[in-house]
């Protein structure tokens, strides 16, 4: 039985690392899966060309449209401006003055005249003060009540399952998983180690420098300043070097916003590979995702980055039952 | 035999955890050993009230005068100082224009007039539109075939024992280690992995923000900007929540620069513990440490932070044997 059992081995220890279910599931055969299984083999095989050392092997992933679900409205802002309501109802925030008016009637007419910078801008300051710590329980005391409007469930049930997939088969490779957002990194941190197994310092997102200060019994509290930083476009890799500091091997995104930290993973001297996850499911999702630009050029130029057709390429869209039972029926919203 | 090993199995584990030496073998018995063993024997007792779960075990160190040698020259700066040099050999540098004459000619009258913020500022300037790989690569020839002036060894060999001990010890009992410094954090990456094991991830220091740049052929590459962002004093606390999103349970330094990041480890809601490597060994390495103030004072106020004589309470300075026969013998300089 041991020596029948014996060539399975490698395979048995795939699936024991994908939580026994069978790697990339939720993909159907089609190029990109082809292009992940054979990189992924081209990249693990020490006696191969394409060989990438343990501690080189760093995957990016972009959060919202990539990950996670983000339409109809994008979760991260539809926290804060949650959360700017809260100091607004008790007298912190002046609801009647721009952006806040704006932000709260969902007017994004009147944010894009204001701004759309300096209208983030003053969704930050408004929590200016608070106790990192309580930005964080705020954020998840709202996830824990908050349901999706079309699907009906919580935000966290929303990641795709064909990603978290790719996540673990990258895991149990040992590669290091990060994920790269234009979100506020202390949002999404908030659920990501729970929800998805991603710890906070593997979240890099727009952050607010905290500053510190002394309590007269001498302890000391964190509390969210006003300097803001954007993780976003070519920030994106810049902020990599900064917080990784190495070069990715792997990334996946959904928008312009994540073209040039795919276009740095293709381009480096190991054999790299990007993904761009393109919004053409109205059925089970929504169908936004351009098709020129961005991400769509880069596919059209370098041979190793790949359009993954969520209409074509992935026969699952959630993990969770409720949720996926929601894409395949409800109504489109 | 195996009968009478098996109450010895969590001894030999633990033994195995820290490369078959003893654990803190370098220290000698004292008040901060006694500390240390009965705090990492409390807060990973999972039945006892002091436990921290694994996924809160960050243990954060100063690098220069905590863990390994600083004087009598501050290597980072050592380094980046015959970086410029090499630049001004070249023509793109003026090493008659301040600061640079003074930087050159160790002036440390004129920089401090001059000013100190300034003064580095304008070294990092002559290094700005660099490749960050080029600077990397820079640190890395410089660091082998560099010698520390009294000891004449690698100042990699100048890692105190003691030090490495303790983070081995924490790794074992699954911390995660950090390094956090003020010293730039592209020279101390450029060899924590292969010197002491720490990955670049985990080096958290002063930045210099880089900048995105497309080549012709469509790669990227990333270069050194000008922004410059300091990780010293209160920024240390700061910058540990926007890297790492939890709060140190251990912290060592040295000097008040490290005052508010093991204040922050010592105060929060988990037993946490500090130690303030105190410079009093004339005989062996360097005896400069203050007596006041700082890390002097929160040791007297804080019950979980410690004092630790380096002159009593390490009975090894470096693990080298050729780093720890100099100290033994050398004339201090």
């Amino acid at each position: 039985m041991t020596r029948i059992l014996l060539p399975l081995l490698p395979l048995i220890a795939l699936l024991a690392g994908c939580g026994g279910t069978e790697p990339l599931a939720s993909w159907n055969e089609g190029p990109p899966r082809a292009a992940i299984r054979e990189w992924l083999a081209a990249v693990t095989d020490e006696s191969g060309p394409d060989y990438i050392p343990v501690a080189e092997r760093i995957a990016v992933f972009d959060n919202d449209g990539t990950s996670w679900c983000e339409r109809p409205d994008y979760t991260p802002t539809t926290f804060q401006v949650d959360l700017a309501r809260s100091f607004a109802a008790r007298g912190a925030v002046d609801a009647t003055a721009m952006p806040y008016r704006a932000w709260f009637e969902s007017d994004r007419d009147a944010l894009r005249a204001f701004g759309w910078r300096e209208a983030y801008a003053a969704l930050n300051h408004s929590y200016a003060g608070i106790e990192v710590t309580a930005y964080r329980d705020s954020a998840r005391a709202w996830l824990a009540h908050k349901t999706h409007s079309r699907y009906g469930t919580p935000y966290t049930d929303l990641y795709y399952a064909p990603m978290l997939e790719l996540m673990e088969l990258l895991e149990a490779n040992d590669f290091q998983v990060w994920i790269v957002t234009g979100a506020a990194q202390g949002f999404v941190r908030a659920y990501s180690e729970q929800a998805i197994g991603i710890p906070p310092e593997r979240v890099i997102g727009s952050w607010t420098t905290p500053l510190y200060r002394q309590n007269e019994d001498g302890s000391v509290r964190l509390v969210r300043g006003e300097e803001q930083r954007y993780n976003g476009h070519e920030n994106k890799p810049a902020n990599i070097e900064t917080r990784i500091g190495r070069r990715p091997v792997f990334a996946a995104g959904n928008s312009s916003n994540d073209q040039p930290m795919c276009r740095y993973a293709v381009t480096g001297e190991r054999r790299g590979l990007a993904l761009w996850i393109h919004h053409d499911d109205a059925r089970r999702e929504y169908a936004y995702g351009r098709t020129e630009g961005g991400l769509a050029d880069l596919c059209r130029d370098h041979a190793r980055a790949y359009r993954v057709s969520m209409k074509n390429d992935w026969n699952r869209l959630y993990r969770e039952e409720a949720a996926e039972e929601a894409a395949l029926t409800a109504d489109p919203r």
